[in-house]
């Protein structure tokens, strides 16, 4: 998918929400359990009800691979699943050296190889840019970077000053030169407008991909006035917000409510921000 | 596995090699193809072969991954495989928020959820405390932290200077205060003896991991000298010099004359620099 893509999907929708299928054998709908394969049955009612609201899906790969096999056969059916239309992302944060990476850019993008096609994977900077660039070697595909994570040890690391910039920023500085804004997007956890004024200093036309908004707490109107670009340049991920709206035979109809709800404030903001 | 039962196992066999097993299905010997599990036969016959001569297994988790459901089955036969004196390594960089990383923890250490009980973890610092502690939840697993990786990416970020130290040396520092040295090991890519010495100030006591002996291009003597402590302290990697040292029916044998040459080397170093 390319960035006018996404864009205009987002222009088609009105919504930059990407619902996040962290789904947990735990914690799904009892009577699911019942089926052959739980997981897999779980999202695809979530994405037939949410389909209409969101411009993409991101899996977190732990859920799947603390399930062993079985895990990754339902996380092969799920990304069969996802309509083409949606940017899907395998949110793994993987990054290893060079040939290593090499070898998670073929589980996550390459199906002859691992069975799974996604467009995108998130990426660990710590390594370098060895670690990231096998991921770029795929045509038509997306890295997406954490900068600045939403959790609260993003203080230890992230925020410590190198130079006259904070690590994170040195991230985002030391990546411009990797690849442009139609093949990197960022994770980004920030809320504040003076954290989000320094970031589009840096990267004014990348996506972002913003987690935290729901169950980890971030505030969308925040997030969409001093985030968004001129071609939105977001994406807002809610996870356990959405797909645990519900836990009883309702369960996707309540996802749908959120969802839906989500895309109308987004709606809103893209009026008003996005400009 | 304990700290003491690692040197133990250290002493006994006068050795401190780990065996990576970063078994790629391209580059295997061509008569396992036709077995039914050519990535397991091919791991059981080097374990069987160098099992005398080193005290830890890594397993890459990208090698396995890459294969989808059927290269997680062979990890699991693999890590079934693995003598119980060996220290096994799921050397998988992961590191997430902290319910995520629950969820990892649980695939590599939790065998009723993924199949999987390995004795430790290689987990990336970029996301902080709360992203690294889930895995130290799990008793008598441990934590190998990347503090300093030996690609030439390891420039890009670890070496910054944050105040008076490098990034990688904050990583060693903070991390002190999650867990001690019974519990946290460190991934070291040094082999000048200034950093070692600036690292072993830091932290004296702790077992490292050391990549990059063979194929990697790091030095046996100079790590041993600059890095040992007391315990010896010390893991050294060697994965593609030893594990693809013949191509042919006698691979294992040329992966044991391999694995035997370097536990001979590391002999010499225990008794010169063990002290």
């Amino acid at each position: 998918m390319t960035y006018k893509e996404l864009y205009q999907q987002i222009l088609r929708k009105k919504s930059y929400l990407c619902v996040g299928l962290d789904t947990d054998i735990r914690k799904i709908p009892a009577h699911l359990l019942r089926t052959p394969d739980p997981i897999f049955e779980f999202n695809k009612q979530i994405i037939d009800a949410t389909a209409d609201f969101c411009v993409s899906y991101k899996p977190n790969i732990a859920f799947y691979e603390a399930l062993g096999p079985k895990g990754w056969e339902s996380l092969q059916k799920t990304i069969e699943y996802i309509p083409k239309e949606h940017l899907s992302i395998a949110d793994a944060k993987r990054g290893d050296i060079g040939n290593t990476s090499g070898l998670y850019a073929r589980t996550f993008f390459d199906p002859s190889s691992s069975g799974l096609d996604f467009d995108s994977v998130t990426v660990a900077p710590y390594m370098g840019s060895d670690s990231v660039k096998p991921f770029l070697e795929f045509e038509n595909k997306w890295v997406i970077l954490l900068a600045l994570t939403s959790n609260p040890g993003s203080a230890d690391f992230q925020r410590l000053n190198v130079g006259n910039a904070s690590l994170f920023e040195e991230v985002l500085k030391t990546s411009q030169t990797w690849a442009g804004s139609d093949r990197i997007m960022y994770v980004v956890g920030a809320t504040q407008a003076s954290e989000f004024e320094k970031i589009r200093q840096i990267i004014p036309d990348h996506f972002l991909l913003v987690p935290g908004v729901g169950a980890q707490g971030g505030n969308l109107e925040e997030v969409s006035r001093f985030g968004m670009n001129t071609s939105c340049g977001l994406l807002v991920n809610a996870s356990r917000s959405i797909i645990y709206a519900g836990n009883d035979y309702d369960f996707a109809q309540k996802a749908k409510q959120e969802a839906s709800a989500l895309q109308q404030e987004m709606e809103i903001y893209l009026d008003k921000y996005c400009n």
